[in-house]
């Protein structure tokens, strides 16, 4: 079917020193500099000791839309989806669609006589979208029975949400939420990074969070997460359609010990990865997940391997956050000085 | 620099019959469905006779962070920028850092005494980050003249806003903002898509636009525009992280001649490519520019490379659209005789 | 304490028949014309044989932030409050702030290493800020032991989120869910409402759903539940600075029996309003809700007091809605015939 | 028409000292420690010197919805509007709607074949939505001569955009922009505020920022700016539905000096006053207003009356901002002694 590729340049970055392991990232992005300015994060991570994550959620999302003659009656099918009662019945119907499947829960909203079910569920090591819409096909059948009044509408119903921007992933997670965090020395601040702990609070403050205010963002409280989210998932053969969500994120800068180190963190809610399926099968993906040590299903602990992957990535977003963010606060001393030079065109190079 | 490469498959649709030209569009996709569900979509628009695009807007912005003492200081900034008479001045100020580069206007939004100068610009061919940030650059170190109080906080605050999802780019634009529409007629929906006018109308409200609206969307308001815009940009080297953006779209489909026809469309704010620079330059990104005739410059008229690129891009978004949503639309009706085939299938592998 | 007294105008409307009682909806209002407005569409209901509503849900929130010296520990707190196991113990120590209160769940999000703890509960027939202030605290303190490095930033850290419109609250809910429908005959519409099924669907796709996301709203998917919202909550002793999340609406109007008759709903998932303390003791404010029947406590089913008054307002706004959508599309008409008279003053005069 | 009245109480808070007069604001509420708070955050300013304000902006919108039979048209009419050689016709077919009406611009906005036109127009005193109304009413008269196809759906389209959170208005303004600060002295943090500034300006960076994005809020990235609008809307006659989007504000809080003193500010895009028609001309309402000097239509300057109303209104916003936040800051330190006492109670009295 395909008549021919296109190559994307691959480069390293690392090593990510994160929960105590060492990771070489690969970073697929035709822009060079960007993965320099992530190498120089993880070197000030590494020199500072390191990052930390923890894997706050993990459960696929789809959302059908059904209708009915009244929304009285959805209303109805809404209690019955809620009522933990019925749990147990919904999940057994539902993880048929796979062994891998498992039913978290399902989140019913209403517009008059819609009814929109999000369905959650742990999807293993795979990504989950395929899973996922099998199970909700599988409780649609099984609904009729009782609601043979509902009318399926739609498989998805944008309540999902799948690559679009939307507060429910933002809120409730999709796929992993992840945290990642590290105290950055002031030396390495000042060595590695060429700025202060005070600008670059200062900066995240007035940039990531009041700008990203006054610019309406939604999930947007960040520099540049999606730069590195979409290098990663093209080199791994994730979907790089899905990075619209997957690089919601809120980077944070607080001021440690008298304001003389750094907190910094990224939290992202909806990273949607996996080492199975899709794209994850191409030779050089491959190859670029087992490089991280991720590569397809984990036997053991079944989804442990693309839960990693996610918060590699958040640590690499930690990274490219704190690289870009430095380069811009140090941009500022320049400017001061009334000279733009090289620093400060680096800046403009990165992008965000 | 680069360790080595990844290979994405490339697929061809089309033809896309789109102002009176056809087109052959390549994708860059892991997903094959993708490729052959928006053929259809070519193939359902090329029987009824074209799809017809319309250019509404085309400029790249950067906003700067500036911060003052007083919340009235930034005011008089402000109140600068936006007089009319200063205008002349700034854009030859902004023009200097490239022969392409157009001021087109400066929008400012205050938080207290932080100023933030969202300013937009022509870029000619190039998608014109690098135009944006040097003009901004000229223009700061300027207006430290006449304003010395100016502390340069961070050359970008995120009121942009790049590689975020924001209200800001979905309301004013950002790169190119386009419009594209066709009228597919009874007979192609039921013969190429398999479905009805009066089911896709119905599924577009209560999926495209209500179920947003339930999730809290912004610029989300379409079934899956991400998976077009992402593998046409990796097709043909743009900047994959600013698929966040670019894939803005709000869906709508409206019934014509007394339900007979179906007139659909897709509209899309903030398209950010280009057909210069970046990864337009390698080997297999430029092939693919040059399949769609869109190569390098514009010698005679700079900028219409991009801007055609742009119109592309949303025509293929249509066929997406258009394909996708008939199959969930049919999905629903198999889903009535309570038998999941098929055709239901292809709909949770295309995804959305 | 009070200097004085500002005098507002009550009018009522009705009846509105709702889930077969007859209520007559008082409104505190400069804006006459709203009344009458209002009266209009409960006429239409009245005429199709009433409206019917069905409670999505009953809690108030309060979420207060704390901090902690890592994400880890942040997290660990997050892990704590979501273990079912626990929920037993921190509902007996919340519970201890009223007879009234009973917890229903936490949900927490992280920022960082701050967390932000949303605590929903049921408050009988308060509206219940105080309540559930009351029980966040009695949690905090008890946390303290277990968690002696969490660090209270704030009791209310807008993760409620309060008076502020926030997507949690359009997702999630806040104070009472309510849906809210009617069924209105063809000849109803013609003859009271002046208009026809067919354009007033055709204008809620438009300027309800397309016209707000086209905007950027955030649960304002309505032409003006705030009108209504505001003049009941003023007649009734609530807290008006409350109807910014109070009039979250999605107003969706459908064809039925092919096209000859409508049916139309309102969608509100945060009213918040109680039937005691507060404004609900003042003279005039008590009558109001006495002649709606809900003053005060309901002592043999506690909290149903308040839920009745908010299925009223949700009614009272599906009255308002069906009048002023009515007006407008009426006004589409008279235009179309090239001369602008009363009817379309109407339509200025009331608002949205 | 009206059956009678409800009785708010009024009190009143100041001197509120602000661009160096001295303003007793009268706010009508149901809670007495709304006033309470309110009038020490305008102690603290005056003991500091005074807040000043700046007008950002002043004019009112309103965009009707018209539809084509393609987008191709709906974008030609964009450009009409849009190209500056119209302007000066457009302006005189508008402003023959009232003697104040001074069209400003339009911004058009397409969802396929729909066109959104947001008129924006100076209203002198009035708040202005019935002279816009007319203004438009008038333009689309006159553009049917021009555009016979244009079908006008209805005079709101939801893009002005009244009594519904929008990001338009968020980002473009509504009524009245208005940005007031202050910088309180570190002694009177201390003394009459109870707190300390860097805990205030923690709690800012937290809570009003981080919290309001993790929220998913739109524009309210403050702690009650809709307690003190509401209840200075409804002593002055105001529309108190329009506080949903008149209550939009970001708070910020910055330390000056090397931390010792407090810059506060608030920046409120789309406050909508009038001090001329609708309630303002009620007995209690006309004394309030005249209690402020605002009253009635300024004839020396029109609009100043209006602009100065939005200005107290944000001053007023800036001591209840000053104030709650202080509040909750004082109740983080009581809290971390382990004591719940009254100082914490009233913080959960004021609300937010």
């Amino acid at each position: 079917m395909p008549i021919g590729f296109v190559q994307i340049p691959v480069g390293i970055v690392g090593p990510l020193l994160l929960d105590d392991y060492e990771y070489s990232v690969p970073m697929a992005t035709t822009e060079g500099c960007l993965v320099a300015s992530t190498n120089r994060g993880c070197k000030a991570i590494y020199a500072s000791g390191g990052a930390t994550s923890a894997l706050l959620k993990d459960g696929m999302t789809r959302a059908p839309v059904v209708r009915f003659g009244s929304a009285k009656r959805a209303a109805e099918l809404k209690f019955f989806m809620e009522n933990p009662d019925n749990f147990d019945t919904l999940a057994v119907v539902f993880n048929r669609s796979s062994r891998f499947a498992r039913l978290q829960g399902v989140h019913c909203s209403i517009a008059g006589k819609n009814l929109f079910m999000r369905f959650c569920c742990g999807t293993g090591d795979a990504m989950g979208m395929n899973m996922v819409s099998k199970g909700v096909q599988n409780v649609l059948e099984f609904l009729q029975n009782d609601f043979p009044d509902m009318d399926v509408i739609g498989i998805s119903g944008n309540f999902c949400s799948d690559k679009k921007p939307a507060a429910v992933n933002w809120i409730e997670g999709r796929g992993k939420s992840v945290v990642c965090e590290a105290i950055i020395k002031e030396e390495v601040v000042k060595k590695v990074l060429k700025t202060s702990v005070s600008s670059l609070v200062e900066l995240n403050v007035l940039k990531n969070l009041a700008g990203s205010a006054v610019a309406g963002s939604l999930g947007g409280f960040n520099a540049h997460a999606s730069n590195i989210v979409s290098a990663i998932f093209i080199a791994t053969g994730q979907d790089p359609a899905q990075n619209v969500e997957s690089s919601h994120c809120i980077t944070m800068m607080e001021p440690l010990n008298d304001g003389k180190d750094l907190h910094i963190s990224v939290t992202m809610p909806s990273i949607e990865v996996g080492t199975v399926g899709g794209g994850t099968q191409l030779a050089s993906q491959s190859a670029c997940l087992n490089l991280l040590g991720v590569k397809g299903a984990n036997r053991e602990s079944p989804g442990s391997n693309s839960r990693l992957l996610a918060t590699i990535i958040a640590g690499a977003v930690l990274a490219g956050e704190l690289s870009l963010m430095s380069a811009i606060a140090a941009g500022q001393l320049v400017k001061s000085h009334m000279k733009y030079n090289r620093s400060s065109k680096d800046v403009s190079k990165v992008g965000s």
